[in-house]
């Protein structure tokens, strides 16, 4: 395959005169895609059931003219005024019970059967309309779905849906009550009609109440979502996309991929760091113009299996945003680097938001590659080099790699509902993994549950909520190393302890007696260096203890090609254990330059440099910001 | 009398083939008691009117049958969802007027009277029916009242019953705006109907309004609970107890003591250490796996006078639990501790919260003296250890302290209705004072201020918001020492200043002239060492100053056997004033070892070590989590 | 103009037989004014069209009698309960859409049209009363306007006055569409009956239509006050004032005071260091009793602007207050320098809040010149040493300063609204320039931006929301040096990027090409010392650069008498930027000792001494708290 590059955007803000030359640039620039629509209902459907095509239609045929292939984007994102004015009860509640309403996107509730049926309407007019058109050879649903926090809603439509959603699942209130445990403190049901959501409760809910409540919310989005691709298959052939967002956990992002073709994500490095990394401020400042060196990576090869290994970057960050709390602006090559480590991650085409900076509304701080006044920006030049490099690069094939990491996103609801501890987060578990091999240059495979585990020779799950029949068939089956926990089927799928606790693995005579978890600064150290830490637990085990804390408790057992850790580790001590295993998995592994990271592809090795200090690799100087290959 | 154990148990939680072993397990660990029914509503009644009650009758005969003794919870902390359909209004809102729904417990407002009708229906059922069951020796109503700030409600029903409350006590509304001040921003009522509750207000309401509005508070779950009182005694000889919470200041404990024959608190010292302990977080490292060596002795001795003699520990924490936002094991020897310092501080009995951990619900992470396989867990272990140590013992009897702390709940209203200083928290400064008396050997009784002071030596009265005629005259009478202040008698009744100044005591020449308080960090240094923070009052008085800051202030004033304190003092400084009234007073006391704390009864010298390491004491090594005693 | 003093009363406080000898205590201690009335509503008017005035006629003709001028308050912003049984719609609500209720003050809405009918109708019958009356003086409309965040309000009739209002502006939907680019995310209204408040959106609402709500705010509450003021004119010729707060920028005070004749404001040093200054914990210790040195003083200077050069200080802090999180006592000596302070920056009068301390209600903990116990209090010893100092001061007139400071309201809304880095406050940026020309010892006019250029030898306008032609045309006319920016111009009216981008300043080649924003603790160094932080501007130009990051970006660039400057800087480099320009500028200063800060007056040279410690100036020892005169 021989990545493309692509850009988004929005003809309805721009004066029509402009449009040839901007489709004229974009082609000279050697842009490949061209995504356009996503939110641009008013502008379609001004008023119920009277439409304005021919704008839309010109705009295509400006952009198909200069030879620039199209993603439609379905403008569900954002129903106009008129549509609330029709549905005044289709908006989300947040958990207080307040309403989330119009004046900015994404001002609608999953479960609003009203609104699902306006958006099935629009989009079959648009996929009527364009299903066959040549130059649209692709189309996004919706926009990034769960972003801002609009996964879980509480509205009366959620309540309505979620009981109907209980009742298939149980049948009965009593089957309900007992996989609950509602006998625990009175709640039990007569009704379906009785179940509330989960919030406004005195003290805590239920954590089964809890987990029920957020499969559906992930179900609802999931439905509302296979609605659209349905639809769209109809008229077109063209293969289906979604932009998912970074570290959105919300929503079980495998079951949004099997109704789609494509996995796409929108890239903010620095954004993200500012926002939503749990790094330290030092951390924080080190990379501050960069981001951190491994959240893109992850989320390529996490939306890699999503997308069943076909990746785009639908959006990528161009220069400064605007939406973190703080906006700095990228290091010079930044821009290309992102681009070429995503290429070298498996990206079919890295798009950039947005071709021109808009002056106006919400995002008007939000760079492009054209400033406001047409004049190129920072990202245009970088964006042109890598043009240039991909070139040289040529075809880019993705191997699988040694390792595969679990993601499951049941288990981050699940700690989520019950952390037990404060700060124990699942995604940043799962991430310290990904972290420490990537910094060992190992490629890594992130991988649903469900996806097979043939040709890997390690398979680590840092945490698992529950292990159900097939995956537990899967890993008993599986002949490479196998790295289990902490916290590794500590439940029953209906949010009970296990009957013979956890974690009940096959293959290991061991049980969690008793856990505790530890406050941010107290550590339990190890007696081959480096300390647990925030999850320990206590176990019971005749097989062989590997690893211990000081005062002799096991930390890591093994027996064959298993292994189990019982406690989150500090990065030296997991580095260690990491090692080791790769070690006797025969993986190689070396230590990389703070702040460098590789990947090997079939016909490169591809070495990048996120730091602000040049290193050395390979006998080889590589930059602050610069991206290097050998051919293979 | 002989200390006895006991322990909660949910017979609906569990098989009815398990209970038998149960019931036996329990005897054969040397149990007495055994605490049930207090969640059950929803099996005892499972649809209005519709009664079951076999299987209680069953349990109950099951647990008497092992010779074991019955505490009855009255299940009104966990109305089921059919109340709540029937009286949807029946739920508090919080302070923003946002419903505080059902899916947990404690989901109702105190001021309601459908469910105070509902609650005298169901109490009514269940004395009636094991009223004189020669095993149910003691009944417990509802469960942890205040538990989750469910004290105070801003609900409809409040509204009215406050409105009704006001109008009993000022009898007309010109009455109330004069008590209140109401002239002061035209806030001035025409009618009772007028007044609302003291929230949502644009800036702070009027503190004489909010002082009433908690008067009110306390008084509806005073009268709540003495509904249930009543009807109960109706039927059943047996004592009445209830269990409080640590740290639980919203309602007087005081008023709904005088309704039962014992008190019972739930004594979690690790989850306490953790969420509601004001200590710094080097002392939260220091004691993360033992909890505050003073917390839960200031319970007992609270409590105590609570129970007018009579203390229970109804719910000790037997491992980890799940409710605190960390949740370390208790080290070794701790339940023992705990359960060792409870006897030596009065309890008649310590149940173990509970008897084997739920593998669902809100508490499955809870730890019980059993796993969820019915395995023994460690506060098992350590049970059966007191149990043996309770041989050695014997009899315990309590003896009056030297000293009288009074503990007076409507203060600390007061200064959460206007601290002034915002780190002024009551509560913590009588603390100090019971700190600082502990760590110096010094056995204390914790009052309230209408309990007698004969027989003390000393009578500390760290603060007080009004000083009534009554304690006035038991003061004055007083032939000890009496330390009072600061922030003594600052205000009328009327929560206004009084017309001499503060603290306008008989004895002494002196006057709070103005006073200041002081954010974090900012300290006055006593001239002999030590210092003034938070709070500083400015004296006019004529009487001797035994203590000044180095500016020449007065801060300790005295008169004979009075002492007025007018500052919070950093420990140094406070434990030198204390020592020297000690000695003063011929009260003998010892700088206690870091951890160490000890006790005397009326058999015994009891001595135990809450720190990690090892002291000596009386030339006696007492190893970390020891308790050891000194027959007299 | 002499000075002289005053006090804020509150006869329905107290028993009329105190009244006389109020009077003449204050008489005594040579006070001028007195304010009453302003919270007297439920007192004037007890229920509906029920009045009774005999009560302050009497106490009208007793400060008359006493000699005393009289400030009539009229009582608007403490509606009695009555009027919001009448209205209950009346009320404000937050930004969550929770009401702000009865039982403090201030509790309406500004846009409500039944409550401005009953404010148009008490202050008619006020000022038919007292408006001829001798002794009264001056009238103060309502209270503290935008205290306790009381410009904005999300009501219904917010609502409904804010579409009005929009109506008028736009005239059409479509031009509102266009204005605000709702075309972004199908953001298009078809009437305005479509437009919500700007609350409440899922993400960030349109800037552009937060923006114009903020206008409207201030619109409605300036419309408010006419409306008052309107009235008051048709029954008195004595001049109008308000009081208002420190740090309150949601409504534009200099329209306010374009419908008076007076600006005042509350002076509450050490409560606004408490609880609004932006600066750190070590600060706010060194003037923990004694205020920050610049904060009085700026305001003096912008209010004085805001009064058309007239000035008083309404209510004076004279001890400690209750409202800030921690309440201090002033240093000896403070309260005179602050009065003292106050007459050198312009004001005519100083009037000391409050009279007496009250016992009862909100305020019962903020000192006055009397102690509750009417004696005095330390604040009644200072106010007679001013008084003895003015009769040595004698005239003060004021000078026009060498420098303007601009201060713009809608640019603070405009960074309220699009921060785009979240330590970016406009507030501070001005004041960072105040407070460096302050230690520089040169006095400045905070002006605003309509204001009169003439006369002044430099211009600072530190950031500007968007650059209006008339402010062009005078600052292209104005020959004195102009310093721009950071942030200078850089949105059009609408907020939409100008088409030229920023700072579009006729006399200089320059463009700001990208901007970034800097978390807390990042900074840039300049190649000549100290730092730029938070805010940093790429900029484009020809013109000569003064000053670089030490990575070579252009941060000051200048031209002939215009310097523009690209960056927020830390004191250090801005010192030495502004030392600069006041050197070319011929403008003289001299670094004053920490503390201690003077002005020039036509009589008199001021300085005065914030600081703990004695410092020289000219040869004179200034000890801490005082203040000196040098007469010319």
């Amino acid at each position: 395959m021989k990545p493309v590059l692509g850009t988004c955007y929005y003809p309805e803000h721009w004066p029509e005169e402009i449009w040839v030359e901007d489709a004229r640039r974009m082609a000279e620039l050697g842009l490949t895609w061209v995504r356009i629509g996503e939110f641009a209902w008013s502008r379609i459907e001004p008023s119920e059931g009277k439409f304005d095509w021919e704008w839309l239609d010109r705009a295509v045929d400006v952009l198909a003219n200069a030879g620039l292939k199209i993603i439609m984007g379905t403008p569900t994102a954002t129903p106009p005024k008129w549509i609330l004015n029709k549905h005044p009860d289709m908006i989300a509640l947040d958990e207080k019970g307040i309403p989330r309403g119009f004046g900015s996107r994404r001002h609608y509730c999953f479960s609003h059967q009203g609104y699902r049926r306006e958006c099935v309407r629009i989009v079959e007019k648009m996929a009527e309309r364009y299903g066959s058109h040549p130059a649209v050879q692709s189309w996004q649903t919706d926009n990034e779905y769960g972003c801002h926090d609009t996964t879980i809603s509480y509205s009366q439509s959620a309540r309505e849906e979620f009981r109907n959603w209980l009742s298939q699942k149980y049948q009965s209130p009593d089957a309900l009550n007992k996989a609950w445990g509602n006998v625990f403190w009175s709640m039990e049901y007569s009704e379906f009609s009785d179940v509330d959501l989960p919030n406004l409760t005195v003290t805590e809910p239920n954590p089964s109440h809890v987990m029920d409540f957020r499969r559906f919310a992930s179900d609802q989005l999931v439905s509302f979502n296979k609605l659209q691709a349905d639809v769209i298959r109809k008229y077109s052939d063209a293969p289906l996309v979604h932009n998912y967002m970074g570290k959105t956990t919300d929503f079980d992002h495998f079951d949004v991929g099997a109704d789609l073709d494509i996995a796409s994500w929108d890239s903010y490095p620095i954004g993200f760091l500012e926002m939503i990394s749990s790094e330290n401020d030092d951390f924080k400042a080190e990379y501050l113009q960069q981001g951190d060196p491994d959240f893109q990576a992850f989320h390529h090869d996490l939306y890699r299996s999503v997308g069943n290994g076909r990746l785009w970057v639908m959006e990528q960050q161009p220069g400064p945003v605007n939406w973190a709390s703080y906006n700095p602006s990228p290091l010079d090559g930044m821009v290309r680097l992102w681009s070429l480590e995503a290429i070298a991650h498996g990206a079919e085409s890295v798009n950039y938001f947005r071709w021109r900076q808009a002056p106006f509304a919400q995002e008007q701080m939000h760079a492009g590659l054209l400033r406001p006044d047409s004049v190129e920006a920072r990202g245009m030049i970088e964006a042109r080099q890598v043009k240039a490099d991909l070139t040289d690069i040529g075809e880019v094939t993705q191997l699988q790699a040694p390792v595969a990491l679990i993601f499951d996103y049941p288990s981050q609801w699940a700690t989520d509902t019950q952390p037990q501890g404060a700060n124990f987060y699942y995604f940043n578990l799962v991430y310290q993994a990904y972290q420490v091999l990537r910094s060992l240059g190992v490629d890594v495979d992130v991988i649903s549950k469900e996806q097979d585990l043939d040709g890997y020779k390690i398979a680590i799950v840092p945490s698992l909520f529950t292990l159900d029949d097939a995956f537990k068939a899967r890993l008993n089956n599986f002949d490479g190393a196998v790295l289990a926990g902490p916290r590794f089927n500590s439940k029953t799928a209906d949010f009970q302890i296990p009957a013979n606790l956890a974690p009940d693995i096959d293959h290991l005579d061991l049980k969690v007696s008793r856990l505790e978890t530890l406050r941010e600064g107290i550590q339990r150290d190890l007696l081959t260096g480096g300390y647990a830490h925030s999850w320990i637990e206590e176990l019971e085990t005749s097989e062989i203890v590997l690893e211990r804390t000081s005062d002799g408790n096991a930390v890591l057992v093994q027996k064959d090609n298993w292994y189990y850790l019982g406690a989150w580790l500090d990065e030296d001590a997991y580095k260690r254990i990491i090692s080791s295993i790769l070690e006797s998995a025969g993986v190689s592994y070396e230590e990389l330059p703070r702040g460098v990271r590789k990947r090997e592809t079939k016909e490169h090795t591809f070495v990048w440099n996120y730091s602000t200090q040049s290193h050395e690799y390979r006998g080889q100087t590589i930059a602050s910001t610069d991206v290097i290959w050998f051919k293979k």
